[in-house]
């Protein structure tokens, strides 16, 4: 129920055969659906020709049959789910960015966010460049061309530009005999790979996309490796390895990612009923009900409950059948939209006092709107408990989180705020125990920039969706 | 999972003024989708003149803002989902079914199935009566409009005509000043009715869309009871009531109906937790944890799980963006489409005795993939628990249970089934145990010729479904 | 240009063996479709089973390729394209209509309205008949299906039903086993029928739909005539036949027929072309160049021209590429839309003295708009010739010309009207040669009430059209 | 009838005021779709905010009311239809093309073909830059931003561009505050302006899209000459004017163009008209009518029957229904698909010996079908007139006349033929007369390479498309 974006979902496969690369683009990219509803794309090289096909909108309405046939067979592709900023030029924003320089074609794929990519891309246009779009992929694809000319080989393009380009970055890129994964220094985004039974290597953002496609779990990437699969040899480039802090992205756990992911040993779900667990310790309650509401709150509903021996019940029932034309007819704003789609369940919360769980607090309208559903139903209490720490600060590095005006957490004390939503009491899961999640994994291995306001790299200039979209006047 | 569909669901409302009765209908029908995902329809009644809106499609791709408009305000307005067989003519078979008769027009929805529409058909034919559509409704449509020549109101025509048709059948009936609800004398399929605080009345299969239009549920209407809205009045006509034993579908708390739903006074989500209970107490084994199949195997688990102390985990994570347009690629049957939609979270079933709940067992080919698939993630026992007895006779009653050829209960024993699917034990419900569903009512309430082949009614010569499908020769 | 419509066009194949039959009513149905674009229909006979596939839209817009796949081969098919009338229940109007009756299933095919059919309508809903639409169609299906119970085969069946029916009405009906083509007595409507290469029989409106799908044309039904084509046998009835005058609709030929048919016997170009040779002896002018307005005013002007001598001239362009998705912003009315579509040729009028044939003038609207265009391109003088004599009376009979409050000839003089738009004169042809466009057909052989007034019907009491779509209480 | 496809079609609007531009663009669009229906987009510059729809298909289908009401209102927009090779990418090839340099935003539309597109492509790629297309137009963008870092405006860099840039090219540039207009120095391609009567510019490739948008004709800019469109100024930059001989491609008249616009003064259908004339006194005949092939054919066929005295009549019935999803069932090849729109009018044609005029001959396989059509149809003699030339050359300036083995004129002699498409005779107009269609202007004031080999510039070493399209492998 919380409106944060992920930038995007990556895939890549490298078979030593001609076969339906296309096909399992598509059952991967819709494992990964979660991770961006906006735009998607496939590209297929077949034997050194690109085929490509991108649209707005979700994997099973941008690819019909047709569009997967004319894609055709080939031995890589690489996909992409995307979300995006609304407005201008949306299709030109879509990836994998497919483009053409010296030593041929090159199609890049990227989850993240650049904190460079102003300087950079002023670089590039007093060069004479010219710019199609307003993403970060772009200016990485100029980088790794430009570079590209001093290099041998174009894994070693992708070498240097990583001395270029600065943030969050995990990157597939196709050139026509290579396919190659990236991961930035600081780790900040996921990215894993396998191997199907019949060779064929996978790449992914999420080991949720390798079970769809029946691919075996091989390992993560380390922040700052490069991956290149080629004919017959898998080899990793260490040289960016090791030199900074490992950051991944701690909201990734309790938000963004499937439950049925695995991201760098730690099951999504377990890390999820973790927070639950901490959240029943720091904040016990009397209650005779825990619930979570859908989807990414049922998680850690189920580790409070287990935690605390109050039972965990069913809240909520989600129509299922609501879809992109749902009309909403007479409804203005998104949060009735939401209603539309969950229905309390009486018997549940009837007479109770109820344990609401969530898995973040963003503007609060949201979850006030849900109180106020469950209050209706009969709830004699209700406390509301937040899986993630108070959000208190921006996102450089590729999700949503946006300006301090928008975050109640930055507005309200958490007395005020539970007053605000109609809470009889709030509860966050203290920022100190965010360690907890990941189990065994030493304290400083992730990010939590956006609950502390400690940020891994330099912060940015200019943010570059703001500064290319904007009027611009010429003499 | 199960594959069993039911025939309907239906909506009606009757304001006392000119109201959005469209945008309404929308709202309910959207709630009342899992009844049927095939056809839907609205019919608006504005002062006498319908306007109607009908097609192929669920309720959000039928119904575009544009044909909410078109169908406009009105003070009454009548609405249908169905699932009905596919092949010839669907559209034709589309309800509320509107037709024309000598004094004026009548909407006509139906959940159920006649048992004498074979009987009834014929005769009318013989008087030349032409028929547009092979379904029962229009049956109920002719029947009604012969009996309003002898009659002096609609409500009075609806009276006589119950003593003509047999079987299963929930009526909404919109004239052009009334809204007539009937329910058989058995009382089959649910019907209910309540208001809005503007006092309009809400006729619908269930309460959850009492919910979604934001009305106060009233009463369910009784088994052979007809109500009649109209101007500034509410009639009861109880001719027809108590002159049968009270029928109701047990599968409607089994399986059909919304778990947030509640029939005659039960809960659908309690009744489906007091049936895991059951399981729990009939079948008790050694676990680690309780899975239900998503979505209606859910609340059996919850049951199971409390009943026993075996802890409930989740056990599948469900694809919520697959739609409409899902094309499988390289996916030849159903079943595959089916395990596309879910990835078994390791996590909860790795390594251990797991007890797997879902609703039924139908043919067992769905049990047996979901078998496998969490046999693959590492279960080391599974012990499948289905909430429904074993289907051991076809349904005449308005669901799609079919010949004993497709019923796997009716040719292996429960050990052979165990081993079929993959499954260490399979348990099934207790018929005997059946009555415990509805907690206080007595034992005799409800039908369940499906599992015991005692049927309420006598069985139909013909089904119509067949009769009017086959090839025609004529001289 | 003009704007009325006719109101449907037929087809109707009968092979002995098993063919693409769908495919084939498909492309016939595209070579009609100038006879009705709002909703069009084929139902497939495979050896008594019938597949049916309507909806509303171009014949190209309602059947994709797996539409013409699922109704599949089959020895028979009926298909149908309409112009109907908008608003309530537009969908249910579609044909042909499939019925079910006591001997089994028919589709009936209906070009043309009945005269009495309010009066047929009430005498069957007083026996207790329902009906779904509100067209004729379902009346004559009636009347069929009542008389089938007396008769010992559908062909006698219809030949009873002729004694009810009156008006205008070409018909096709399919049975399990026979193809049925019927005209009325008058034969208002044109019906032919032809044979392909291998051996299978073609009815249709017009022998544009025999070129389109390589049949060879044999003839035209007699007004009154019964075709019946069934296992290697073509039975002729003649038992209505010469019961009353033959009265073709001369707009057939005027407006609503494609130049490129030929209608019993008479080439419709041919005629067009003489109808413009009559106007250039009726109406001789000074002029410099001879334009016709497209599509269907060309055929006239080019008569026109060579009986007069003055060249002919290609003085409009058409922008070939609008289509039923272009909005037209900013434009509010059907006439601007019109002008949209039509570019003036500037070098061809320049300077000159124009004659404007057009087919008709029916409110005056258009051809104003169209003279003002001409006039703005230059043209020193406009003086317009209709092909056609004032309209000065509704039809009955299967066109939507209207009431009198509509036809600007009602209204004005000649003078008055040249003045009204704009033209320096207009000239209409003379309603006394309009036997000079069939050539060598006797005078009174065809229909000219929209002209003279002159009925070859009583005129009906009721215009079914209104009577059912009105407002109805019911008690 | 032909299956030459030209390039493109260009428009641009500069307004004082803001306007609604968008809707503008969409009618002036409409108006150019037979240069292009493969492509097409409209930008909008909204003082300096520019906001673009571009896809694949026709203005009609490409913009729907929302789209235009999405681009809004602005003081200036850019407009394209195109027809491109189909396959790889073709959305990435979509036009107007925006890119972003280091002096903000830059829209680009081009119509024609450069000859040394490759080389610059070469020398670009070596200094890092990358490409998203294939075609000429990025190229172009390029040249002019590396240009506009030494420019004091955009305007200089425009010209100084235009000394790198070599072939056919007519430009509509969009900067945030200017709108500039260009045509190569040969003048291949045609480009004209005029001005609305609210003082609106309007560019346009040709006048039918003034006449569209209500704008009056001014004149058409000099071949080499830039039109610079500001605030309150027009400016011509004459710097490239008269440094090459004129060469205005003679196959706009021929078949390009619509009849109705007027290019360098000569009005496309009046040479067309002339083609005829010069046709019957090159190849007189003894026939009894001239026909011409919809739609090109036709003025020609008319200034034939002028010129020879022989009657015009009209040969062919066109189906105005087709359209885009049309899918011509069992019909494989594309010349079927034609053969569907058209049926021969047997009345004009039967037993009389024909003239048939039809704009040019390419591969012949579309005129030998039309030939067959109109033998059956019963011509006894069939005479085919080309108002063009034999092709003989490939056209390297912007239209898909292709290789020599295509041709059918390079592998034949007229003699040949004629016999190869079954034709009495055939005629080609004679390449010395082709100075005839434009009335008084000088013979070389316009490029006939493709019939005579001689080309204005130099030939283009590497075919771009093929270069960029074809396999490429990297190391």
């Amino acid at each position: 129920m919380s409106n944060l974006k992920e930038e995007c979902g990556l895939f890549g496969i490298f078979a030593n055969e001609t076969c339906d690369v296309a096909s399992t683009a598509y059952y991967a990219l819709f494992a990964l659906q979660h991770r961006g509803q906006e735009n998607c794309g496939i590209v297929v090289n077949d034997d050194g020709v690109f085929s490509s096909h991108k649209d707005i909108g979700l994997v099973e309405d941008v690819f019909m049959a047709r569009d997967l046939q004319e894609l055709g067979y080939g031995n890589m592709a690489v996909g992409h789910v995307r979300y995006g900023t609304t407005g201008i030029n949306t299709q030109s924003n879509s990836q994998p960015m497919v483009v053409n320089h010296h030593k041929g074609r090159m199609a890049v794929a990227h989850n993240g966010n650049l904190v460079n990519s102003y300087e950079l891309r002023q670089e590039l246009e007093l060069e004479g460049s010219i710019f199609h779009s307003t993403n970060d992929t772009e200016v990485i694809a100029y980088i790794i061309t430009k570079e590209r000319i001093k290099s041998a080989s174009i894994e070693e393009a992708v070498e240097r530009a990583m001395d270029k380009i600065e943030g969050a970055y995990s990157l597939v890129i196709m050139s026509p005999s290579k396919l190659i994964a990236v991961r930035d220094k600081h780790g900040f985004r996921p990215l894993c790979y396998g191997q199907r039974s019949d060779g064929a290597y996978i790449v992914a953002s999420e080991t949720c996309a390798l079970d769809a496609v029946d691919a075996k779990y091989i390992r993560d990437l380390e922040p700052g490796e490069i991956v290149v699969f080629s004919k017959d040899d898998v080899k990793s480039i260490d040289t960016h390895m090791n030199t900074a802090p490992h950051k991944i992205c701690i909201f990734e756990y309790l938000y963004f990612a499937r439950p049925d992911s695995v991201i760098e040993g730690v099951s999504v779900h377990k890390s999820r009923m973790r927070a639950g667990a901490c959240l029943a310790m720091e904040h016990p309650v009397q209650g005779d009900v825990v619930i979570g509401v859908p989807d990414s709150g049922i998680s850690a509903a189920i580790g409070y409950a287990e935690q605390s021996g109050i039972p965990y019940g069913i809240g909520f029932i989600k129509n299922k059948y609501i879809g992109r034309t749902f009309i909403a007819p007479g409804q203005e704003n998104r949060e009735d939209k939401v209603m539309i789609k969950l229905n309390v369940l009486k018997d549940t919360v009837e007479g109770k006092r109820v344990v609401l769980v969530d898995d973040s607090i963003v503007r609060g309208t949201t979850i006030a709107r849900i109180i106020k559903l469950v209050r209706e139903a009969g709830a004699t209490e209700i406390h509301v408990m937040s899986s993630a720490p108070p959000f208190m600060n921006p996102c450089y590095y590729g999700t949503d989180i946006d300006s301090k005006e928008n975050l109640i957490a930055c507005k309200m004390s958490t007395e005020e705020i539970a007053k605000a939503v109609g809470a009889d009491s709030v509860g966050y899961l203290d920022i100190n125990h965010l360690n907890m999640l990941l189990g065994t994994k030493p304290n400083e291995g992730y990010c939590h920039a956006c609950f502390s306001g400690e940020y891994p790299t330099k912060e940015p200039e200019v943010t570059a969706k703001n500064r290319f979209e904007q009027k611009i006047s010429e003499k």
